[in-house]
């Protein structure tokens, strides 16, 4: 789980967070619970593999204010041998209150963007993820 | 349709547009969208009424890379008295590679962020678009 | 003193933080060394008062890249009746490596960006927080 | 010169355009300046050299607002075997209102961020231009 609070620069003039700000929130919750579980983003791109995002969907349910403190909860839902799917759930931290559940797909690619297998370790890794979450 | 080049500053570190740049984009075409048919969105917000983002969805088919020129087409899908739905396609111009389909759904809010209806000649204009791409 | 980690979507195609994602860090700086004073930026806003950026000049001295830890150091360099300046470094939490160092000035304006003076309460703390910081 | 308009997504919330966006349009100045002019920023990099920012100073004279209409006209201000430095004016195209002046200074790096020379065709050229605007 990921505590950020939302930046100023983050604001657009109807005084909430831009709605294409949470993408960059996701993703800074999927790279948190890695680093949680004992995996770096950084060394699976240091083995040429990036897990590119290939669809996001965002639901918004409350505007977040500036400054507010959101809690971004990110979910393994699946994974496969070439990619996985990431569920969140985005919530203002002072009342608990629903900011925003979203979910993104992500496919394996090396380098050059060609869709790649997981490599094996990682992916162990993942599936113990999952079966944990739907134990 | 808009045309837009991609930004260097829109760019990440696989060399490719991050996937969080796309919802910006949308949104230009959204406001071009409404000029071309003779509707300013800074005159409904003057109005003191905004289309704010529900929900989103982007499914990445190709990268988007540095100074490629897009295409960004967004279709008019429903609308209804409190909101109304967009899908959209973005393509590059110099080969028409699909580069991403999107759909963002809106509700018509006040300057506090409460639902209200869309203002009467709004969704008359706003009908008709949806008739059109329709028939 | 705030400690921030570089996001993913803050890198470009150099596979370095983009140079303009600095005046984010620099902004949410500034509104975590006020709640550190004990006074808190939304409260200043809330009576309609805004610290408005009039300049701003950052040195890129070395690359801050994906997942770097930094820390972000700002100083109130002085005070007058309708504005202020900070300074503030940036360095790499690992190994102390100076990123960039940087200043910004503000204008105190009021919900129409006209200038106005600052409010006593918080003129009166920045001046005591400047001659701390030159005594 | 550039055309562009203030993206809502660009803008915060004191309703004028945040003002971290400025460093993206001066890099879309420089870049369509360059085309202008016959050289493409991408046939550089696929030299393997890039002008890093080393250095920016925005000064913010006038706010500039969403779906405002902006002209950046950046001018080469000096060259040298290894950088070069760009000053730049953002007008509003409306009432040609100036919005800012600002200055980036660049050095020319290779593919790992080490400073390196210029390549010989694009620096005849900057110095060309550089003439041509001290004439």
């Amino acid at each position: 789980m990921t505590r950020l609070r939302v930046r100023f620069a983050e604001t657009d003039q109807m005084a909430v967070a831009h709605h294409g700000a949470y993408a960059a929130w996701l993703e800074v919750a999927r790279v948190e619970w890695l680093r949680e579980h004992g995996y770096a983003y950084t060394e699976l791109e240091a083995q040429g593999v990036s897990l590119a995002v290939s669809a996001l969907t965002v639901r918004y349910r409350s505007a977040a204010r500036f400054d507010d403190e959101l809690r971004v909860e990110p979910r393994l839902a699946a994974v496969g041998s070439r990619g996985c799917r990431f569920t969140y759930e985005i919530r203002r931290d002072a009342d608990d209150a629903l900011i925003a559940r979203a979910e993104t797909t992500h496919v394996a690619v090396d380098r050059r963007g060609r869709a790649v297998r997981i490599p094996d370790d990682w992916h162990a890794f993942l599936e113990r993820q999952v079966e944990r979450e739907h134990a």
